[in-house]
């Protein structure tokens, strides 16, 4: 698998913007006059990993995954800096669960993390990258980590032990699915949902240690996986696991 | 395939809501009290659903598929309204594109389009379903439907005509990977990035007519699909697709 490098990513991007701007010259200006312009990136003050965790396992129970690892940080941010975290509408991101209203595609972990990275650290429209490789990096750990790792104070369920599997994907119903099969709780047990709750304070765990690194000026990870640029195709890295071995080759541009 | 009626979709939450008021009570208060309550459902003026395609197909250029369907909706509200929806980041979530940062899950419009309905018709924490339910039937619509629908004023590629696939799923990996297929084009052409603007305009169009029939009072559609009811654990319809002829079993709830 080829890493690319910020080199590589930018020149891309450069591209990228080189059309957004002659498109927003010629058309779309008009539509962007009526919000707010945001300050990218947003004011971002460092948090303790362990406490985000924490919040991150307790609001699980009330709005989910998704919702949960973006209440787990701007709740904290609403409290120390206030807005723009203060009029987040957080509880709206509960339809994140179980890979969004339950059709178990991408796990909401993820799905709210990439929000929350992308409003502190700015989307690459405006020039800045650090979000969207933050994001995606998330993706390739979560895939290849076995989770979950954060222990609560309080575990709801699986008091004694958990059962860690590695989803080798991003998708709920591949990590929810693998999970259940190694541990043969059912879905709506306590132990997976507090393995859900785990693994969703997992990630918010990795994601403020990763955005504390770049408060400190010193994040330099290059984007790990970019399947467009190697398989001509938006996707994951392991193909064989739902194509078997027919793998289709994606058409290739026109000469 | 078993519709769940709204009757058993809000038994379901009502236990759900119980265990909410639990945990809130204990100990998650705390964290709420530090962000603004928000005032579900949001104002919301009907929708010229051409106008907003028209606009979603253009900010796909921009942004891509899911900030162009929130963007398509929001900053029309933005002028008509105001607040909330001038100071929602629209921007950031450019991270939807390419099913998340390029790794093919969930199809962005889809992924904007739950964001603009749980903002919009309030999330079921806070007692509200339509939201949910239109994010999950608008998912299970796309997947079955000849896409791309919507045809642009001024298309920028497939100018004589287009190639229309049903994904049978609301993955953007298999979505675009069958069009691709059928069409012959490569992701990076002009023709495919047409096309996924295309599919981003006829989700903002189709999301506007259920938001619109919601503001009359007379959206009162069953929710289509829940996995996990129906399956035990998260999931699409398809199960074969991925899984051939050994569809795993989910294990069951303990008596």
């Amino acid at each position: 698998m080829k890493e690319i490098s910020r080199r590589e990513f930018l020149i891309g991007a450069g591209a990228f913007s080189a059309s957004f701007l002659l498109s927003k010259f010629f058309e779309i200006s008009s539509v962007q006059a009526k919000v707010k312009p945001q300050k990218w990136p947003w004011p971002y003050e460092k948090l303790d990993p362990e406490k985000t965790a924490e919040i991150a396992y307790n609001e699980w129970y009330r709005i989910f995954c998704g919702g949960a690892v973006i209440s787990s940080i701007f709740s904290q941010l609403a409290e120390k800096i206030g807005e723009p975290y203060a009029s987040f509408p957080i509880d709206a991101f509960i339809i994140m669960e179980g890979g969004v209203a339950g059709w178990g595609t991408i796990c909401g972990s993820l799905n709210g993390a990439a929000v929350v990275a992308n409003c502190i650290c700015g989307p690459r429209i405006a020039g800045l990258y650090d979000g969207h490789i933050i994001a995606s990096n998330l993706m390739k750990w979560y895939s290849e980590t076995e989770l979950p790792i954060y222990v609560p104070k309080n575990p709801r369920a699986n008091k004694k032990s958990i059962i860690k599997t590695v989803s080798e994907s991003p998708l709920c119903h591949i990590s929810v699915g693998k999970w259940m099969k190694a541990s043969g709780h059912a879905y709506r047990s306590p132990e997976r949902r507090d393995r859900c709750a785990r693994v969703t304070a997992s990630v918010a765990y990795e994601l403020v240690k990763k955005l504390n690194t770049w408060k400190d000026g010193e994040y330099d990870e290059e984007l790990e996986w970019y399947c467009p640029s190697d398989f001509g195709v938006t996707g994951q890295m392991n193909c064989m696991e739902c194509h078997g071995t027919e793998i289709p080759v994606a058409p290739q541009p026109k000469k």
